[in-house]
């Protein structure tokens, strides 16, 4: 059970609430080590891997109640790599938020930055909004700034990977990069996560491991070679972004702002 | 010719040193007009393309000699889609400028933004440079800002498309992205570029038409589908990056710095 921990554990470096998740499992199973047979070992870790999915999706539904409010009839919103009901439980945490402002009868078109080098905006993002029938526009990662420009998004709003005492968050490489585009044209960024992706043991982001993948998934990533041999590549897969250039934190627990380490420990002892 | 002629001129719009040298052609066989032979107009007109080429040659020469002294030695550098020898005479405006800097001895690292949708920066500007010896590190768009947070570049220098009399630039999708993120980290931002990109009959940037083109380039680029059916799919061609977060225009007349319409009508007046 230790290696299979440790393996998935690895496969994700960067995401803080995979290894929570883990801990809880094992942390099932440990409880019983020595005092039941393997068959009711089996059915604890079940029943905790259940009850995580049951906690998740209720939190997932607080976190949407929690930003929707945020925001406005009729306005557009963008996001970038996906964090809906294809990477979390129920309807997401990004995503959640949109779904729980549609559901609760605004009309709001959601911006898709297809996010390179993998296309989660086009490929997962973009798929489950429209299949809720939330109306979506995609648009490469490089058009962002533009669509900003044009006064087209009036909010963004990501998930995380792992948030910072401090606020800091890490999430899909490009986040950050629209972070620095919301501010400079003074939309509000927004990031929805469960507390279980807030890390207090890490003052700041520049404690959080960025995972680097593989230089193919630039140069090959769609089944054809799109550069040439002999050069370097570099691909994070992961960026930080320092709590100033976030509006506000939207938790199960409600909307942290303004982002600091006082705040943040303010709704972890309301926990 | 006059169809010829509109017909070209027609699928480039954002780009105004194509008009440029097409109003020379046609005006080349016009001047000859009722003058002369076929043959003969035809060999003004093959005489007036050549010139206009040799010119261009001179030109990329002079600004990347202009430029070069703008970059440190031992510094890198990101560029954004492809103004080299592949898309200019010789050896280019922007990488001209690289080129010229290592030419005179200056060891420069260069970051490529890959540049979706169509990925000339991963397969002409990569490919292009590293030909020529200059090392590179391919990156995809939303990796820039991480790149600059790292201070892993020094400059940023791009070509145009068209410049406004005040010196507001298009060029391709993603420039003005590009050019928020440098002065989010206080990099300097320079644009390589020939006095005929100059548009002196438009005042700003905003007059400049933006090409959008075909929703395919991003939902199936590389050969497979990788957006769902029925979404919308914006694609603007171009930006516009306004003159304020431009450092220095880069010419054959040598760095207007800053940038503005006067320092901008005083370059046309040397002229």
């Amino acid at each position: 059970l230790q290696d299979a921990r440790n393996r998935l554990a690895a496969c994700r470096p960067t995401a803080v609430n995979l290894q929570w998740a883990l801990d809880r499992v094992v942390g099932a199973a440990e409880e019983l080590r020595g005092r039941a047979s393997i068959s009711v070992i089996h059915q604890a870790i079940w029943e905790e891997a259940r009850g995580i999915h049951e906690q998740d999706r209720a939190i997932c539904r607080a976190i949407g109640v929690a930003g929707a409010e945020l925001l406005d009839e009729g306005s557009a919103v963008l996001t970038h790599c996906n964090a809906g009901a294809l990477a979390t439980s129920e309807h997401g945490t990004a995503l959640g938020v949109i779904y729980s402002a549609v559901a609760s009868g605004k009309r709001i078109h959601v911006f898709v930055d297809e996010t390179r080098p993998l296309l989660q905006g086009a490929r997962l993002s973009a798929w489950e909004l429209s299949r809720s029938g939330v109306p979506v526009t995609l648009i490469c990662d490089s058009m962002a700034a533009q669509v900003m420009r044009e006064r087209r998004v009036q909010a963004v709003i990501v998930g995380a990977d792992r948030i910072a005492a401090n606020g800091d968050t890490a999430n899909k490489i490009g986040t950050y990069s629209v972070a620095c585009l919301a501010r400079m044209h003074a939309i509000p960024f927004y990031v929805a996560a469960p507390s279980s992706t807030f890390d207090l043991t890490l003052s700041d982001g520049d404690q959080i491991p960025i995972e680097t993948r593989d230089a193919r998934e630039i140069s090959e990533g769609f089944g054809r070679r799109t550069a040439p041999d002999g050069i370097s590549i570099y691909n994070p897969a992961f960026d930080v972004t320092p709590a100033e250039l976030i509006s506000a934190l939207i938790t199960e627990f409600g909307v942290i702002r303004p982002v600091n380490t006082h705040t943040i420990r303010e709704m972890v002892a309301l926990k």
